[in-house]
């Protein structure tokens, strides 16, 4: 039978296949994890007991907590660095850079399934990969050998043709996309590129569109490994990384999409969602107060040669504050050699550490009411720190005119040439560290042992703690930021800060009332695959999570830590009182004060019932 | 009559003088705020009604709140850029760089006397002004056109004769001079320096030393202005400047100080106080965890040039990291142009915004029971944002050197050569605005008015809300850093934190008991200008601080906001009932519950006494 892309590689990987369920379960070669979610992630792989890694390749990066108000991140840092050099796991330094563009320089190979615990994993997927992001106890098990398993997925093939016109660029496709798919659109699906327009674009290209079909909530995406992808490699020094990986010629697709580059004209994500899609010359004339350029989307060499072709001679507008935040230490080495960095400077640009920051909120929080055009790939209400900014995902190029001219701005048709994508990258590892498995791991006060959960029962009573709407993201749900990622380590603290940025009296709320449900509508918790976003409010009595519809790695989370995930859109009001019993045919809910009740069938896999049933994942150890 | 250099300058500035008092006012030619203090300064300026400022040249700089953790700091950026615009101000955009890094290179001219509302203005003085730091009421009453009142300083001539040897640095002086003089040493003082060393140390190694004669608690420094001055103005395009400026020769000194700079070590300040001074070479073998080169105090292009001469072909050691944030844009083009920012980057050094950043613990705290070496100049407690870490302040040839071996090392003998100091500067004012008085004044909604003061009266009861001791500083009082620090323009959201890091209730044991006193030992206020550390608990109630002696800036602080600092050494336990009654005479205190009486001679000029009569200065107005 004719393969997908996809499929060569996941059934390369399959260790074992459900198909009753629709599941499989993969060898995973490589994982990575970031600081904000590696702390908890190497918190659970400790648990184990095991002595070293069992995987091809593990990288631990340090890219959100980087600000370091106060000895939190720092003790975190010194955490990660002891344990990836006991346990045999590469560590990437503060500073290195954001894990996704690192990951895609250094080590990201073709044809690998990689496994990683942050949603924008997939970025690795551009050289021909297929990277999965997963909540921390997937990863810290697949750390462990264990295989990854996920609904087989549906493949959504997407072919592109002809090429972009100037002004236009690969960000501008994947949120074309999103506008087409929608956040929930990719749920259960890997997203496959094909079509002769995939030669024209670059790997920095291609991981900025694997990057953000996160937003789709799809499980991955996948571009083949070609000419392209080797001279990529080649010039990282990685030529013997290189395969030539694609999909058999007419093989069919489960969903088809074809998209005409040459027909796109840069586009949008506009407040606050990443498929709020409009085209910028519909925004223009908008005043902007901040631009930011980097992130896992939009960091690469490549994004500063294109910014500073827009930028050279130019001034940055005085009401705008350009913030650029290079995506690794090899890019900010590049654009310092070849006098793109010095373009940036003399043009009045603010230049951040390497590092996530601003794109969790960790600093750069827009003025009150401000307009920021932002390069990254997740415009969530509250997540740049300012409840009451404008965020606008945009291209490099819409980013760099914008701040120029103080108002939105639509660079098509610009030509862009003045500097050379001709160069090789240079080897920059100083902050990269091969384990010698001798140190000590050690753990400031801050990072706390994770709280032991007793299994939920198969009936119990519950009030609704909290009812929302379609497309709860994690950042709604569990904010990042500056003021609350230091406590990622710290389930008790953190948990103050559940559903804080809509609903201040959550946390206490579930304290002062006993065990808790949480009702809403689709896409229940798109964006993030941090788990604390599941521990949290377990820790605050939930049992159950009611929803319309899950996005993938978080109702995974929420399974890993004995909440039960109900596919269910029920009528409830906040302290409504509900009655769930459930078991591994039926689940059956009443809301008692408004003597309604639902049921349907349980759609747990066995492996899925067993880990509710026992009070989650850790407690199978 | 033989003139020193500081008479020369005040006395061709002099306005009035008050011999009786030992005061003389002076007129200023510019000013320069910072973002911390400068909202409330401009807020004051705003409450005065003038329609410009009155100077030859005011600054605004926005440098300490750049990593914007919420909507506070970039509102608070909108409206000093509005104010600057409208009021004749040319404003310095967050990014610039450090205010007094920017002002040496851009705006300080000799002879000139210059008042900026932060205590580490006489960096200014490197190039043969008179700066001096003052809290933001005198900042903007010297925008509006009024005379700055001093005690008139004692002149201690500290001559400077030989030269430095390898490994040994301008910072090594004044380190070494603060252990000689104690934080306490320079009060009411100016520290000039004359002798043939003067011509072997260049404008920014002055700088470095006028910069930290702050930790004398100086009234200000000041270097001749002479060839070296100008070939540094020349460098910046700003021959035009020049003037030469030196002591009349055989011009008499209050007190005399010769410093053989050949005898010379590289010293350290160690924790947790500038005058806890110990050679390098005892500290060996002391393990560091972080690095951090930067602040107002060594970030200069020169500074680079020797820490990347020590980083070149090197690698950071592994446990260390090493933060560098240069002093200003031009510092960042400078390096990024010639090579050395590549070497940094090589070595494996963290790149962070031209800002003041970790010195006011904006960012970088370092781990739990950390060693952090630092290029800056104060080390008080807490002030890194982590309370157990042990700060060390050392030259940037001493940081860069640990940061290479992972624990404190010497450089002492080091030949340092590899990169050139013959270069032009480039004159990158890119972030650099000139009025057009056209902008309205934009308002965020932290920034509150000033809350309006009652006098304290001429007898009053009040409480002992603390009992302090000796070198107590403004971090003590009104802490800095990334969770205080977005509150400046907000005094009731701010006094919530006063004493904090030492005495967390004290806030509300304030408000809970009514009219207070601060009661400390000797050199009470040390440290920064921040007038916060009057305004917020003259808020809480705090009607009078009795302590055996008071820093310069914080004694004029609790005046201009009506606060009555008695120079008293009393016994009081907290809360002891306190009877204070004053006239022009005389000041009376009895602590009631101990039943001890203390009295002694009112030393307040007229015009302070009227001040605190009326509330404070801005009940004049």
């Amino acid at each position: 039978m004719k393969k997908t892309l996809t499929y060569k590689i996941l059934d390369a990987h399959k260790v074992s296949e459900d198909l009753e369920n629709n599941k499989m379960s993969i060898r995973i070669d490589q994982t990575l994890t970031q600081d904000a979610t590696g702390t908890m992630a190497y918190l659970e792989f400790l648990s184990f007991g095991i002595d070293k890694v069992k995987t091809d390749l593990s990288v631990s990066y340090v890219d959100h907590n980087t600000l370091q108000n106060g000895f939190m991140n720092a003790d975190d840092h010194k955490f990660l660095q002891t344990v990836a050099d006991k346990y045999g796991i590469v560590f990437s330094k503060a500073g290195n850079g954001i894990c996704h563009q690192v990951n895609v320089e250094r080590f990201a190979v073709p044809g690998r399934t990689i496994l990683g615990s942050d949603s924008h994993t997939p970025t690795s997927s551009g050289v021909g990969a297929l990277a999965i992001g997963a909540g921390g106890l997937d990863v810290a098990c697949a750390m462990a050998g264990m295989p990854f398993t996920i609904v087989r997925p549906k493949v959504v093939g997407v072919k592109l043709i002809n090429k972009l016109r100037n002004g236009v660029s690969a960000k501008d496709i994947i949120i074309h996309l999103i506008g087409l798919m929608t956040v929930k659109g990719g749920v259960n699906k890997v997203i496959e590129y094909y079509g002769e327009g995939v030669k024209t674009l670059g790997v920095p290209e291609r991981a900025t569109i694997c990057n953000m079909g996160a937003e789709l909530g799809a499980t991955s995406s996948v571009f083949p490994s070609d000419e392209v992808t080797l001279e990529f490699l080649k010039l990282q020094g990685r030529e013997e990384d290189y395969k030539e990986l694609s999909r058999d010629e007419d093989s069919i697709y489960d969903e088809d999409i074809t998209i005409d580059l040459a027909s796109l004209e840069p586009v949008a994500s506009c407040p606050n969602s990443p498929d709020n899609v409009k085209k910028v010359s519909e925004l223009k004339d908008i005043k902007v107060d901040q631009v930011l350029i980097g992130s896992c989307t939009n960091s690469s060499y490549y994004d500063f040669v294109k910014v500073a072709s827009i930028l050279k001679g130019k001034k940055v507008h005085k009401d705008v504050s350009l913030g650029i935040a290079p995506g690794s230490q090899q890019v900010l080495q590049m654009i310092t050699k070849n006098g793109i960095l010095d373009v940036l400077l003399e043009a009045g640009a603010r230049i951040l550490e390497s590092a996530c920051g601003p794109c969790i909120g960790m600093g750069q929080s827009p003025a009150t009411d401000a307009v920021s055009l932002r390069t990254f790939n997740r415009n969530f209400y509250g997540r740049s720190g300012t409840n009451s900014a404008k965020v606008y995902l945009v291209s490099p190029e819409v980013a760099a005119l914008s701040a120029v001219n103080g108002y939105i701005s639509s660079p098509l048709g610009m030509e862009l040439n003045e500097f050379s994508m001709d160069v090789t990258y240079p080897k920059c590892d100083s902050l990269l560290y091969k384990p010698t498995f001798k140190s000590e791991v050690v753990m400031g006060p801050n990072i706390k042992p994770i709280p032991k959960f007793k299994p939920i029962g198969l009936e119990f009573d519950a009030k609704v703690m909290i009812s929302l709407e379609d497309n709860i993201t994690t950042d709604h749900i569990m904010p990042a930021g500056a003021k609350v990622l230091p406590y990622r380590s710290n389930i008790e603290k953190i948990s103050e800060f559940v559903f804080s940025n809509i609903d201040e009296g959550f946390s206490k709320r579930c304290l002062d009332n006993g065990d808790g449900v949480i009702v809403a509508k689709t896409n229940y918790g798109q964006g993030s695959s941090r788990e604390h976003a599941a521990i949290a409010p377990r820790y605050l009595g939930i049992k159950a999570v009611i929803a319309s519809s899950f996005a993938r790695i978080h109702k995974k989370n929420l399974i890993n830590f004995g909440i039960l995930p109900i596919e269910l859109d029920i009528e409830a009001d906040l302290l409504d009182e509900i009655k769930v019993s459930w078991n591994k045919d039926t689940i059956k809910v009443t809301n008692v004060t408004k003597g309604k009740t639902y049921e349907r069938d349980c759609d747990l896999s066995s492996e899925e019932y067993n880990l509710i049933s026992v009070g989650g994942l850790l407690n199978t150890f």
